[in-house]
């Protein structure tokens, strides 16, 4: 089957260009001059099918590098499974996810990654692949991730947060980096300080400070900082390539361009919830809202400025990735297990489905421009993760993963409005986005048009990934 | 007339890929997957012209936006004119100039613009445009700038060196930013302290000290550092984009990723000769022979580290351009008009020839990624310059600037070898590069094939360019 | 005649301690441990005078290298005389000025310096002494630098700002630094960007903002901190000490901190009107009532943080010095002459009487420590200009410059309150200060003591400073 | 019995004065000008001693905070006793040591500091006081911390090195620094990764590489730079003073300087081998020879610069102290007991004895001022730790321990010349002094003149301590 998408400004990393989109089958066939005469014949009408994108943005599909389906945390699991989460994801115009398998401490690492392929396959709507977590980095665990690399599972998160649950030591992270080092993987890490974190925690919690807004307050950005920078170090010391997830302080963000500037491989994510929402005005609100909001990191205050300092990181690539860390919990049965007591609360906010839209948001405001905003969600995350070729480009031999996104359009964020995520309750109630997406084809596959979902869970296929492209 | 490059690898700045390129008369038709049956017909049979790359790398033609053909200096005039100039870029896989108009004090804007037009219009073998040299900022100037921005010359050069030649003082660079913060264009900075450095020369001179190693000694790091600084925080004040031309010394980089780490539309270009010569070797050769490589910004010593650090910049998009600042004289005649005087030697290295076999070089000996060779030779300077779509990308409607480029193949520099400068000596003598040129086309036009010339002056035509694509 | 003060804490530099400071003439003889029988024999008895200083600290007398008596300025002149403002600076615990000399283009050096000791000779309360104004770099200043040195004027003041007045060219600065290393004088610098300053002026004047406030915006953080980044790197490239005056921006700072920390002996010196007022509350007072404030550089917003970040320096020793930059203008007549244009406001604010009470308030509000206060109003100020051992410190062989200051008491600044200055207004009118200079001493002189003045003109007497003592 | 030291030059931290000091029991009675007639008789008659300093300078009497006498480890003791390592302290010119008490996990640590008073008590031959090592912090401990402030015990020492022997957890170093802000106490920190060292340890140990080399090559500097920033993070977090010990790579005092620049209440020690001896030269020694330096920090690269850069940083004050870390062991039996596993060589240099005459000869060396020797090795050590007024400065009422230091005399340090350590080598062989230490006085008392040591065990008081009187 060939499907021509026609009359659309194609936007890539490095510029945008009226062009037609030819898709054969599963792939792109070519990007074509509108209008050529070159090719000897009409493409329109040869076409099987031809979408007209007429006035409106012709985009890779959305990769979403960081989300948590069906993760079990704190005695529940994320909400939304690999079918409910992707189909979500495809709505917002993403086309592509890398979640996370988890060794737990005391699992083999084979075993982890197992399950993780058994929860996800035949049930995604779009494709997938798998970072592993480890959760207890052994002799073992460091064979292992020789062979997960061969597998196509390229990259290896720690966790300096969590003691007792992921957390590594430094003499852990340390032995992960060298093997990474070796076999080119990269290393993924949750940077905060989690030994002091949880004494404050234990503090606020003893002066009966309990509310959601403590979760933030007992998280303080020194301690992000802290652990960033001791991650940095450590990948300079080994040589490993670092890639920070989730990164809220500005003083983390300080951190990671400074490595950077040194010609470190050092990286940075953020995410919508970062760049938006605040300690204040979110974890702070009346009563136990705020659990809503409650991740980690956590929500930074908008007074001390982190918010503008990661839109202007992003700009200036001090940031390069923004994820979704989707990870989504309903507030009855799940978020209420911390009533009482904040660090029950499990962790996750639910956000796959919107990143697209609020980062276009970004460029409405002025705050980057068209090309970055693909850059971020689309082309570096797949070049990040190893998958450029394939994914987060349009372009020739390129997975047929494309989205129309009208500029011209509009978006209700919320509960009951757009919102087709598992959860009883939206993260971002109330925002309006200043652009629509239209269309989404997945490898070639129609699966979001005209406010249809069309696609099917199990379309979605695993990803072998290579090794980051970021790597010289 | 359509052509079909077939069975190379395209590289652009975000990656590579297996893809055809199909030219239609003067622009890219398409770029398509190999092998693909969705166009309905065999591209290779129909194309007029096939070009075979199998095994080569197919790039966007080279842009080099800093070039001097013609340009009058010190009782002499560069020894390429645009005819020599462009042919030896094309040679070399160049297939975009901008040159620099001249407005001497005194003289009327626009007067500059058109003789240097004059120059060229005719005698390009390849795409051509100007930037403006503002030499004595008045009234008039600045509204000359708004007409000049209407006319396609969208970026101004100004000197904060060459006291009584091309100098501004600061209030002109001031009223210079206001306007062009105000039309869009941006400025370009020769950033060295003239005044300072003149009053360091004088000494040189009166105690005997004129050999071409003091054209060097001369002209030390602080005085390129402050001056950089200095455009810098004009910039910051009055908002207008700021190019810095030529940067050599590693602290002046620093100043320029400092700016861009607040947000600031600061860019900094270098060139080739920065990043493999040095003071020691090249100017401190024996004799008058230093003259070869008298250039302003000098080149920097190596046991401070300059090279490996501008190296290093060009990795971490610190530094963001290389262009030749191509601006060649003989030594016969014109370098030994300094012969007892090293301030009278003409100021210049030619090697508009050569920069993309000598970047192509870093590609091999792994200081940058094949990507960011493109990008830093070809994709940026198009984009920062208001050229993208056009130049610099392989993209369906962009101009068919398209070099086939060898990475088995073989360059050896030097003069009676691969040198088509108007020059009687190579500042390149004696480097050899593991990579080359093979076919070049301009335009749709094959100009260079097979080791001969098949272009012709007048072809390359002048191009209106539009604001830099790096402001948001 | 001997004096011997009793009962108080000494505090020096490095610590406080109970001693009595016995006073042989006009020098220390001896600082004792209060009741020791080790001397033999009962000093408050033998003592001629005994001064009780019980509850109370004792301090050397204040140094304040920053003034400008009777300094003709835009077309008037500094309002006190070298009697009125050594008189007024005894009032406030000061007992060493060192004031300017001028030479203005087109004047002999040293002519400059017999003008300045002729008004000073005679007439001043306390001592003092005299840097040296470079209003015309050339061969003739350069050598008179060095007969200067010899004289006991050992710094030379150049400015970056007021072109055609004292402005000195780069090159001027560059010639004096060098002069400077070689006869080890300290080059001390008015660092602001004058001539993009005055573009911006004749903007503002030409769109009618006319008022006060505008000699604020006019001069933007962004030229002082280029200034003194320029004079920071010719400094570095030269070799000369060089001291950065009034410097009011937190950038500015930034930019000595930098150099400090990379090991060059560059200095910066704040004021008190920069530590406690700001643009938006003194220069943007109604109507004209701003003009009280007008000084170069300007006071700075707020808002900015520059205040808050001064204080920070202070105590960090990125700032090392405080003085007045005593320069005081009647309203009447003077200030006046700026009615309708900012740019004809005299430049100044008196200050000299009030330095030491000021920054004790510091003391008092936890922002430095009562040695701080000290160190940067006595002994600094005397080490970094070649006073050591005679002035800024309580050590045996010292000038007996002594004050004694109450903790206790209470000083209430304003006009008809505290104020001595010859003007007809207080830049300072309503700062209360909790704490009061109860008695000083020059050279063994009671000159303030209950509440009275007891000292005369002609007191003071010149200094032959040496070179300064901050340099290794 | 008062003794009059006559002549000389008396040299504190902020200047030098000829001056003559009277002693008075145990205490200084009074700084006086020679020849001064003031006091009324002539002090030289009537003291009962004089001592004639012409010609030499006059110092405050040495003060080491950081010594460790007869400690156990790693199943032996360092090999000075009290006795031996505090005569030995007293010929180099230092009359105070400031040695840790230790508490090993599972102690109380009121009984660690029992045992070190009671080795300590009756076998001083100069004044001591002691900081407290905690090796568990529990809810004891924390209470401890405030006891022993009270009692004079005012610092605690805590390790991110050393797993299961000294290691604290960073909840551990967060509690006791929260306890720290509140009882005034200063966090003294060894800033090591210790567990990721043990790892790189053990792979050394597997490859065979057992030399004393590799000790230094195991603890890279990125680990100690890490570790230093994030115990500045922690100190941030909680407002706890801070200072870091024996710092010795150039990255640490760079993040200290940071901390210091925000204000932070953070101090830096280095020590005299991290100033003159490295990683190549000396732990590089053929053979076993290199164990004579292993300590901890290691010694640093020189080729790195790390040592060029801590002299510039004792320049700067971005360190304050020098300290030995005085921790002698002997080759015989003891060094030995790594012979084959350089993991088994007790850590520790010998060096108390040679302090002050190893900086002085970075006075003779135009490395640092001769105020600045003073201030770094007697009055800051002094104030820092709560001693100031009784050490570290000479001023009546302080205690009198007093240096003459002869600079025209002559020092040759080495084992079997100027060494009295229990040592049966010297780290020090071999190094020439320009500079001689002698007489030394005690309280008063000399104890060492003449080439004769005139003390004796017992003289030495313990001292209770203040806060430090760095924090405002």
């Amino acid at each position: 089957m060939t499907t021509l998408i026609t009359g659309g400004t194609v936007v890539n990393a490095t510029g945008r260009t009226r062009a037609d989109v030819l898709i054969d089958g599963e792939t792109i066939a070519a990007l074509v001059a509108p209008g050529s005469t070159a090719l000897g014949h009409d493409l329109a009408a040869s076409a099987e099918r031809v979408i007209d994108a007429t006035g409106r943005y012709v985009i890779p599909g959305g990769v979403d590098v960081h989300t948590h389906m069906e993760l079990p945390f704190g005695g529940t699991a994320a909400s939304d499974t690999f079918e409910t989460g992707t189909t979500a994801a495809a709505w917002g115009g993403t086309t592509t996810i890398v979640d996370f398998a988890v060794q737990r401490t005391g699992e083999r690492v084979q075993d982890g990654l197992a399950a993780w392929h058994e929860k996800a396959a035949g049930n995604c709507a779009i494709d997938y692949g798998f970072h592993q977590i480890l959760g207890g980095v052994d002799e073992d665990a460091l064979k292992a991730m020789d062979e997960l690399v061969s597998e196509g599972v390229t990259s290896f998160k720690l966790f300096m947060a969590y003691p007792g649950v992921f957390y590594s030591t430094d003499d852990q992270i340390l032995l992960a980096m060298q093997r990474a080092r070796d076999n080119g993987a990269t290393i993924m890490m949750h940077a905060e300080n989690g030994p002091a974190i949880d004494a404050l925690v234990a503090q606020h919690l003893a002066r009966g400070e309990t509310s959601p807004y403590f979760h933030g307050v007992s998280r303080p950005w020194q301690l992000e900082e802290e652990a960033t920078h001791r991650a940095i170090m450590l990948a300079d010391l080994t040589g490993a390539p670092l890639y920070v997830v989730h990164v809220s302080a500005k003083q983390a963000i300080a951190q990671i361009a400074a490595a950077r500037s040194r010609g470190l491989n050092v990286f940075g994510e953020t995410c919508p919830q970062y760049l938006y929402l605040s300690l204040e005005e979110q974890l702070g609100a009346p009563g136990f809202e705020g659990a809503k909001w409650v991740c980690s990191t956590p929500l930074r205050s908008r007074e001390e400025g982190h918010q503008d300092d990661l839109w202007r990181a992003l700009r200036t690539n001090e940031a390069q990735v923004v994820s979704t860390d989707h990870c989504p919990f309903c507030l009855k049965d799940q978020k209420e297990l911390g009533l009482g007591n904040f660090s029950k609360i499990p962790n996750g906010i639910g956000g796959v489905e919107h990143r697209m839209d609020l980062l276009y948001q970004g460029v409405v405001d002025g705050k980057i421009s068209l090309e970055r905003w693909v850059e971020i969600c689309c082309t570096t995350p797949a070049r990040m993760f190893g998958l450029h070729g394939t994914k987060g480009v349009l372009a020739p031999g390129a997975d047929a993963d494309v989205v129309v996104y009208d500029p011209a359009g509009h978006t209700s964020i919320g509960y009951g409005k757009t919102h087709h995520m598992n959860m009883d309750h939206s993260a971002w109630e109330g925002f309006e986005i200043d652009g629509h997406v239209d269309t989404v084809l997945s490898r070639g596959q129609v699966v979001i048009d005209g406010g249809q979902f069309h696609g099917r869970a199990g379309h979605g296929r695993f990803l072998r990934r290579g090794l980051s492209q970021y790597l010289v």
